[in-house]
């Protein structure tokens, strides 16, 4: 079974994806909604939701997990794959992030080798993403920009009015200035306000639709390895779990992200 | 020892009226900053984080609690005192909220009899302080509404931006045609930006002051019960636990209340 991991809704823009690319597979997602944002935690506290999750992905059958959420991913992914494939579970459990094919994606994207970064006050600070370009072609030049109040703006469903627009030009006044190409939205959230970033960028900038990306990789990387691939189930099975009222979890779903869901299982982690 | 607790940093405006008025007394202040906010979360969620709170505070040798955060005191006050303050614990522990007395003083301050009550989503879907007033004077009409983004603007320290001047006149639109003579504020936060909030309900709404009230009400309860006062430590012993990051609740508490504190303690509930 596949596991998707997000602090809350917003990693439904990259499991959406996800399940359009590779409909056929069992997938289970957790959102973390009790205790999101992760976006504003420190790096500790991420870690230790993130090995919560983990845990119970992998109890309930997950033999591979994807790290939708950004914050988690910058934050928490490496500590989370030492701590839980190292050993006899190395070759039977994977743990994935959106980071490194987002990253990639930039690097082949970019023509003028700048590219831009947004995402919560956690991973601009980790500055994971800079160090992943750095990996892959050193020269590149990295402008980053913590955008924290969208995701508030973005949960209230108030991500459409002039005040959300007037924030978000704030934070992206800097980066156009940099004569940025390419920029990475590094937050699952972030897509749902893709048009407005695309339209105060301008076309000179290529927005990346980190959701597609990782659907891509995905699959890619199943193909790539049979020995993960032949152990998941592809029943076509969806089941939801959240730490919040699994209600405003379906409601969320369905009205952003035209999806039908069956009412989620509420759980408690930690 | 008296305990406060709040979800975050917001109580501190309830904290430093109370030690201002009563600075002899002992002190822990709990911010459950890791889960914060809890604005935006589900009753049941609430009261779980509420008990994990009260357990630990009574742990920690306090006698007396004080629910600084509005939103847990509209969702969970009650449930905690049922859950620890029966039978032989009932003469030794208190646990007291913010929303009593602030509705008393509002009954108290009103003449034409319309109160407005603005407050988290959570605070304000609880309709506590409707039925608080309601209990005291049934005719009184009580216009409420939810302020959602507020607290991440605050949170930000991006409250005195036109962008979170404009929201705010958004939100208390709907309660200036209503002639409301007495405002409630009640979150934590919302000290804060009261500037902002007096200027635009102008001079014939009162904004009532949550932190002050309260701390007006513990010195009369202290009087009225000198079988709890007299258990209560007085060294001036201040000690501070957050499950974030205890640097950042330290600069928060020094930056926006003037208040040197040492250190606080990283803990975890649940």
């Amino acid at each position: 079974m596949i596991g998707i991991f997000d602090s809350g809704y917003g990693g439904l823009t990259v499991f959406k994806p996800i399940i359009e690319l590779l409909p056929e597979y069992d997938y289970i997602y957790l959102g973390d909604s009790a205790r999101a944002p992760y976006g504003g935690r420190s790096g500790e506290v991420i870690k230790k939701f993130s090995e919560e999750a983990v845990e119970f992905l992998f109890k309930h059958g997950a033999n591979l997990i994807i790290f939708a959420c950004n914050t988690a991913s910058s934050l928490a992914l490496r500590h989370v794959q030492e701590k839980y494939l190292k050993g006899p579970n190395e070759r039977e459990r994977k743990i994935l992030g959106v980071l490194i094919p987002v990253a990639e994606e930039a690097v082949k994207t970019t023509k003028n080798g700048h590219i831009g970064v947004i995402g919560t006050k956690a991973t601009i600070q980790s500055k994971v993403y800079e160090t992943e370009i750095h990996k892959l072609k050193p020269h590149i030049k990295v402008f980053q920009q913590a955008c924290p109040l969208l995701v508030p703006f973005i949960e209230e469903n108030w991500h459409k009015k002039p005040e959300a627009n007037s924030i978000l030009k704030k934070y992206l006044l800097p980066l156009k200035s940099t004569h940025i190409d390419t920029l990475i939205p590094g937050c699952t959230h972030y897509p749902l306000m893709i048009g407005q970033i695309e339209k105060y960028m301008g076309k000179k900038t290529k927005i990346l639709h980190s959701g597609e990306i990782t659907a891509g990789k995905l699959k890619e990387y199943l193909e790539r390895h049979p020995e993960i691939d032949s152990k998941l189930a592809k029943n076509k099975n969806r089941t939801f779990f959240t730490t919040d009222n699994p209600r405003r979890f379906k409601e969320f779903t369905e009205q952003h992200f035209g999806m039908k869901i069956k009412m989620p299982a509420q759980i408690e982690l930690g």
